[in-house]
């Protein structure tokens, strides 16, 4: 491509401080260096952990930056030692890596990739060696991904490539939330054919997990969330039963458990409210009920009595679902291609990135469930 | 027998109220009812649990009782409906039920009766429910079970037929302790060979654990405990590797995290501290580590940060360590007979049901791993 080995130019949305709506400004996108791939971005969503780190988490030392982290595209050029991409494939970003050499890659037991972003011995570029820079300052890349410009740049490691046949407008959900929610009910509680689950919120990750539930055979799947308005759409993915705490007088979990003979055999947290997680896990039946946390949040502690558990109960969480990105991704943009799971559903409003404020203010308020923003065309 | 239906006159320890000195009294214990085994106890240990009820939790409506639950003895007489047991028969009572019809019962997830006397719906004598007189008083039943008598009444789903060949006065232990350590890393944690383990705790609990973490093939077992006498003790069961957060100025988990290239696979919690709780979840590896409460504690909450599960960790908790009683028990008492699970070892001291008190001190003090008292002669 023309622009390959080259310094691109293209437009993307700055976060320059915290607490501010973002600026589309021009930025300069580096080339690919060893290892990397720099992507052209054809759709982004706004997910919650944008909204996150915009406004609760802040880190000091995280702005300025360029947000979006759930998205799809086209690979531009790739950088030495890159062989598994070339120039045109299809991808979607991965906030997870998946190096597949390291004993987390190799273990079937979990998504959590040694060489990740988040961790201290970091292979993906991290935060702090971006390829990012705007008017001579450098700006940061948020998640290993930065997905709200038409241009990025990401670890080889970072990346599925997905089926050509894939529409990126769709399948751009992938890269976090819905992957999230249905794998937390498929992977990380192994719902079980004929069982009961709760899902507590219902937004995007609360509704792909009431998803995941029904994929997995529950018979029953119990949709809790304060705004009912919510309930019409959660009966799409499979929700069977619904209930608003609101309109109880005792603990959701007393509630759950009058309707279900003890309690749930799943209890899924989307919400990321640490009060909502201990609803959720004494929402479970003794024995061998199973609550996982989805939603995110780690500013307080969760907490709960302990026999809670010694009678039974097992409390777990996970982290995009458990799926291992190169891996999980591409199944799952295969799954949706054969009707297996639903995408199309869970997109409210299609916007372009200029309007990615206009975006991040219906996801503020609860008025979405997914806005997807056409970046570049094809 | 010469006493089948009629009330027995015999010696038992009365806690007559909390925080106080066991009496030797002279009690009656009325005639087994339907479905009720009338017991003579040859061996009883005392428990943590035990003085658990005596110092700590204190139910104002719990007293007077005979306490004791960790048991070994002969059936006497047999009400009504009873065809399992006969006279004569080598039994352990079961804190823990086991009727074999509920749906708890039916599943494999779990050892949760639902008839224990525990539950509201119970069927296993209730405390309210006691055979016992005592001064014209009657006198309550502790766990459905109270040892610390020559003769004690049980309901039939709450008694485990054992090998008539079996030293009672050593597989007493297996009424609580060792099978609930023990099971918490075999059965609950499910330990897998090769694996790091951490033990925090080295009561007979803990001890066991070590046991139960060496019978399922761990390659490091670390014995975590502030008073280091007790590490020559846990050697003997397994353990490889010994800490005491005492000679640390960091947190536990961070010196098992450099210990271990991250963090150990399994914990178990043994001691029934809500700091211990949460340090063990803390020193498991993220990914795929699991920690498990098994110490007795229920009057405040545990707490963690969510991170640790959503980055992968699994908090699970187990009471008598899952094993269902009439299942389990005798499968104990067999790997005991052919000398693969050790007993005799966990046995400091041996007394006699007179020396009650002294032998609850010792444990108060830290000073035993499990003393036995002999109760009635075989």
């Amino acid at each position: 491509m023309a622009t390959a080995g080259k310094v691109i130019k293209c437009k993307a949305a700055v976060a320059w401080e915290p607490n501010k709506p973002l600026v589309i400004e021009e930025i300069e996108v580096a080339p690919p260096q060893a290892n990397e791939v720099r992507i052209k971005i054809v759709a982004t969503a706004v997910c919650h952990s944008d909204l996150y780190h915009l406004f609760e988490e802040m880190p000091e030392d995280g702005f300025p930056a360029v947000l979006g982290h759930e998205a799809a595209g086209i690979v531009e050029s790739v950088g030495p030692g890159v062989t598994e991409f070339q120039p045109g494939d299809k991808v979607i970003p991965l906030f997870i890596s998946q190096c597949k050499e390291c004993r987390f890659c190799k273990s079937p037991k979990t998504n959590q990739c040694e060489k990740g972003w988040g961790v201290e011995n970091h292979d993906v570029m991290a935060l702090q060696e971006s390829r990012f820079t705007c008017k001579g300052r450098k700006v940061l890349q948020f998640a290993g991904t930065s997905t709200f410009s038409e241009y990025t740049v990401v670890n080889m490691i970072a990346v599925a490539k997905i089926d050509p046949a894939a529409p990126l407008d769709k399948v751009c959900l992938l890269g976090c939330g819905i992957c999230t929610g249905f794998g937390a009910a498929v992977n990380t509680a192994k719902v079980e054919p004929g069982s009961t689950c709760a899902v507590f919120g219902l937004g995007a990750v609360g509704l792909a997990a009431v998803m995941g539930c029904k994929s997995a055979g529950a018979k029953r799947i119990i949709a809790v969330d304060v705004n009912p308005d919510k309930f019409e759409k959660a009966k799409v993915f499979g929700a069977t039963d619904f209930v608003n705490p609101k309109d109880h007088n005792k603990p959701i979990s007393q509630v759950l458990a009058e309707m279900t003979n003890g309690g749930v055999d799943y209890s899924l947290e989307c919400v990321g409210n640490v009060a909502v997680m201990r609803s959720a896990l004494e929402s479970c039946v003794k024995g061998w009920g199973v609550s996982v946390l989805v939603g995110w949040t780690d500013m307080h502690d969760f907490a709960a009595r302990p026999i809670q558990l010694i009678s039974g109960r097992t409390w777990k969480g996970s982290l995009f679902g458990g799926f291992k990105g190169k891996d999980g991704v591409p199944e799952m943009v295969k799954a949706y291609l054969e009707k297996k799971v639903k995408l199309d559903e869970f997109i409210t409003h299609t916007m372009t990135l200029d309007q990615v404020n206009d975006a991040i203010d219906l996801m503020k308020h609860g008025k979405c469930v997914r806005t997807v923003l056409s970046v570049c065309s094809h």
